[in-house]
Formats: structure tokens, sequence, C-alpha cells
């Protein structure tokens, strides 16, 4: 048996498979990055989420031949997590990770590579991940070849869904207190932070709102302004799409808010440019789009599309991904000496979306 | 004897006045805000920078009337600083001071308002400020009126040297790797972060210098950004024109670096938009303008000038100061009773500037 898995920030997934692709169980969990949440913490978030799935695949079929005699779980497990491809040794982390995952062998992946092998089997192409974060990677021989930004919310993350929250959060403050252009998200911002209503000013004229704002937000950790994203999209009037990779219409309602237009707009623009700076013209594949804000952001499919088609090269094929633990499947099939496919990665997308959950 | 102290987050300064509004000694110590810098290390900076001026004073004038008998120091002092003027209460403050300055009555002031006080003995009129943060007063009845920006690195401070470093660390990156356009900031950065030379590739498909960049900046309190705002200025070749009070031209020379210049161009606007946000019609008087940014920041005051002759004001005086210290002076003559004005502001002025460096 193989077990793939999508350790993130927030939630953990994984997948149990057979070697021909089946997937016979999943599991969700916590957070599984130990740089993000510490090792003891990540390691929880990635022992319930395999437990889950092992524990739906030996009810999902109880007799089949791949399970260990004793028991026993044994197979080889692919973990996909941030960090691994720049800031932690793989070897270090796999170390860490056999601790709390009892398994035969762990090997370690970029969770943007998983994304990538996600949504192809082709072993050329590029990735553009938009999540708390943002990055793009171009791949080579089922290798990175080229990273874009990834450089997080001080130095980079442009389009991501901390740039979008900390947009929305200066928009909403600015409407709120008079200096900015009016806007939904002010109050928006005001329900969701609890700022204070009316137009009461502090002696020190200042908005009492501007004042609490200045209290709350300097207390969390600053990345944690990416759940303010989640306003933009409201505002901005556009559908969650959920997982149903389906690209979202360029178009804006008519009664949309044009700061959350603009807001999101610009993080079109951005993501875009971030794809076109790992693009090579030698290299051509699909391109695989993924992270919980490149699946909600109008017209990111288009703007992509057109950023090749205005530097000559033809059109790829656009695909877009919920997360990165059919990837970490694929990875795992792949590392077991499968031949993976495309009728490989279809049978394993068939047989998880068939899964209960 | 009156004492003024302008306690900033990295330097504390100090004068010693008699009620005529002579200066006798000045001083000048470490950092002396206790929110930044916690109570015991900000109190020493206050001590040491209040005792030099004393130092200074007693040599000056040993024989002077206004000296206690006894030699004890029961002179009334304000204390300049910020965050007193929205987040930690004034009361507070005052008590934590008392115990470590050892001198009759402490009253705390806000760090801009003594910055407008140091460049006018009129009781209205505005006040621009950009260091490491950025804030614009209206002043009335020499109390705060209205307050603009000053929210911070993560919600504000638009036009500061914390927003200038920012912009020199993210454009030196793009250019150093690639993603952005050429600037001199880009060597300019590797040289004072001590980033990896040569084009060299880590596996990962990313420029050494970025991997270390990513190491060394997340290390950092954000706000320490601000110290690459002066990268800025060099790039930009503009002449720091010290404590002079001269405005610096608007124009570039033509070996200045263009994304530099853009930058600066750039805080410009932010800071004259800032300063109209608080500005009223039915309030004239000076524009002071203050702060490490604000005085070497080319074309500010023209900026500042146009924009009130845009909304169809008078254009007023503008006048760019140094720092607070005279103004936290010229606040302990007021608060002692000493009708303050022009000739008053004058006579601190000229004898601040004959005291010893």
């Amino acid at each position: 048996m193989l077990i793939g898995v999508d350790a993130g920030a927030t939630s953990t997934r994984a997948v149990v498979l057979d070697h021909t692709g089946r997937c016979l169980g999943t599991g969700k969990a916590g957070g599984g990055n130990p740089i993000a949440l510490g090792p003891a913490r990540a390691g929880r978030g990635i022992r319930d989420a395999v437990a889950q799935a092992v524990h739906m695949a030996r009810a999902t079929d109880p007799d089949h031949p791949e399970w260990d005699p004793g028991g026993a779980l044994r197979g080889r497990a692919v973990l996909a997590m941030a960090g691994s491809n720049a800031f932690v040794a793989p070897e270090a982390m796999a170390g860490l990770i056999s601790e709390v995952l009892p398994v035969g062998r762990v090997e370690v992946a970029s969770d943007i590579l998983a994304m990538f092998a996600s949504g192809t089997a082709a072993e050329n192409g590029y990735v553009l991940v938009a999540g708390t974060g943002a990055a793009a990677l171009r791949v080579e021989d089922s290798e990175v070849a080229a990273t874009a930004d990834g450089l997080g919310w001080l130095l980079g993350d442009f389009g991501s869904g901390f740039w979008i929250g900390h947009r929305a959060v200066r928009a909403g403050l600015a409407a709120l207190c008079g200096y900015g252009p009016p806007t939904a998200l002010g109050e928006m911002l005001r329900e969701e932070a609890g700022l204070p209503q009316g137009e009461s000013r502090v002696p020190r004229g200042r908005p009492a709102a501007l004042e609490a704002a200045v209290e709350i937000f300097y207390r969390m950790e600053p990345v944690e302004l990416s759940r303010y994203a989640s306003l933009v999209f409201q505002a901005a009037r556009v559908a969650d799409p959920g997982d149903s990779g389906q690209p979202v219409d360029a178009l804006f309602r008519p009664d949309a808010d044009p700061v959350a237009v603009d807001i999101l707009t610009s993080a079109v623009a951005r993501l875009s440019a971030t794809l076109r700076a790992v693009r090579s013209p030698e290299v051509t594949g699909p391109v695989i789009i993924g992270g919980s804000v490149a699946k909600r952001l109008p017209g990111l499919t288009e703007a992509v599309a057109a950023s090749f088609s205005d530097d000559g090269m033809a059109r790829p094929e656009i695909r877009i991904v919920a997360d990165g633990v059919i990837g970490a499947g694929m990875l795992a099939l792949r590392s077991a000496g499968v031949p993976v496919d495309e009728t490989i990665l279809s049978r394993v997308r068939a047989s998880f979306a068939d899964l209960p959950r």
C-alpha cells in the first residue's frame, strides 16, 4: 500500500492507494507543517490524517493483497509540504516524520510539486499556487527547474491570500475612517474584526475604529491577515467554485464592490507575472493552478493563457486542482516504480472522488 | 530650570533652558521610548540625555538664579514621545518616567506635537513627520485636532522609512534575481545585507541570494527594514541636507537610479496625501515638516505647497525642522506659564545652536 500526504499549515490530507492507482481511503486533520507548527503538533496532524485514511482503506477492502500480513503499515509514504523545498533539509524532515508516522519509508516532497502532480502526469510544465502564500514552478523531468516568488509575506507572496487580506484591511480601514475611497470592505471588516461603531473621535483626533484596529491587528501574526481575503471575494460577489476545477469567469457582476474588484484584478496580474518569471520557450506542458485563492480568482486562467499568447507561445492546457493530496499519491506511485500516466491519474482521481467524505 | 526631552526609539535628546528661553545645555543618548524598548532601557536613555544636558547647563552658567539651592533638579520637564498620543495613558507614562527622572514634575506630550513646536510658536497649523514611521497632525489651539496615518508598518506609515526600506529590499531582490527591473539597489542591498555573490542556483531553482535573503530578512523585526531606506537616497543621488532646514530640490540628477527615484517620488505623493487628510479650510497656519526621512525627500515642500494651491488654499509657510527637542523645550516653557511667541522660539533656537556639540 502507498500513502500520499499533503501537509499544509492549516490542514493535512492523506490518501491510501494501491499500486494500480486505486484510492481506498482518505483522511483530513489539522495542520502538519513542522516549520509552521512545531514537530509535535505537525506530527499529530499527519498521524491523524493517515490513521483516518488507513482506517477507511481497511474498511473499503480488508482483503486487499497489498496489506501487510501482520497488520503493520509498512508501505511507502510521500509527504508533501512547504518548506521542504527551501528552508529545511529534506533528510531532517523525513527523519522527524518517521518518528510520528510508523510506515516503512517516508519521502518528503515539495507541496507545489505535489500540486503539479495532482493535475497532470506530464514530466514537464508549470504550476502556479496561491493560498496563504504564492509561488510558481517550472517542472522539468518531474523536478523543480525554476521557482518564482514563494518569498513569504514580507518579501513577496504577491497575489496571495496574505497579499489580498492585507489590502482588504488597509482599504477597509481607509474607508471606515474617511481617508480612502468608500468600499463595502469597511463595514465587513468592522464586523469581522469587532471594531467599534460610530463616528466618535478619541481626544487626539483619531477615529475610535482606527485606535481599535491598531490594537487588534498588531496583536496578530502578520500572515494571519490572510483570513480577510475572504471578505474581498465576498465584496466582489465572486461565487466559490468549490473543488469543481472550473475556472471563475473574468467578468464581475455589476453589483461587485469596485475596490474589491481592483484588489482581485491586481492579484491576477501579479500571479500571471509570477508564472511568467519561470516560463521558458523550450519547456511546453500543462499549467496547473492550485490553492484556495487561485481557484477562486476571476479570470486567472484567461490571464495566464493570454500571457502565453502575448509572448508568442502556444496556449497551454490549464487545469485547476483543489490541493496536492492526489499528487502526493501520484508521487508515491512514481517512487514505487509504477509508470504513471494520464490513465493512472484518471484512475486515482476517479477512485478518490468515489470515497466517502 | 526647565527640561525638554525628545525621546525616540533610537535616540533621546534633551535640553535644559531657563524661563527666558535661553538654552544652557543639551544631551543625547540612546532610545527613550518605553513602548519600543521597555521601561528600563528607555529610562536609561532619558536619564543619560538629561544628565548630560544638566551637566552642560551647570558648566555654562553655574550661578544662574534658576538653579535649585540644594543642587536638586526640581524643574518642570516635558517628555515628548511616540505612543503617548494613542496607545499608552499619559498618566501611566508620566508615572513610569518619574521613577527614572528625578525632576519636579514630568508631563508627557506627543512627539509630533513637539516637532510642530520646534518649528513655530503658532497655535494653529499642521505638522508632517516621516522618520521610521509617518503621520500628520492638524493643530488647533496648541492641541491635536486631527491625526492621519501613524498606523505603523503593517497598516500604514505610507512614505516612511519603513515604507521606503521595504520597497528597497523588494526592488533590490527583484533586480538581483532577474524578476524585476535592473537597479543599483540590487548590488547595494547585496553588499549591505551580505547576500552571496554570483549567479549560482540552488537545486530547487532559486538563486542563492534569494535563499539567503529569506533567511536574513525574516530574522529581523519587520520595522528594521527601515534601515535600507538610506540605500534609496544613495542610489537616487540625493545629498543629505543635514539639519540645515533647507528643502531638497525636486529635480534629480541625471545619473540617479530610476527605480530609487520612483520610490522617493511615490513617498512624496503618499506623504502629501497624508497631510491633505488632516487639512481643514478653516485652519490656516504654518506647515512644519520633520523627521529623518522627510527632511531628505526631494520636492516634498514643493509637493505640499502645490497640494494647498490645488485645493484653493493659500500657500502656507513651510518650515523644516530636525527633531522635536526644541519643541519639547517650548512646550515646557508654555507649561510653566511663559507666553511663547516667535521671539522666544528664535531665542531658544539661537541659544541651542550656540551650545557645544
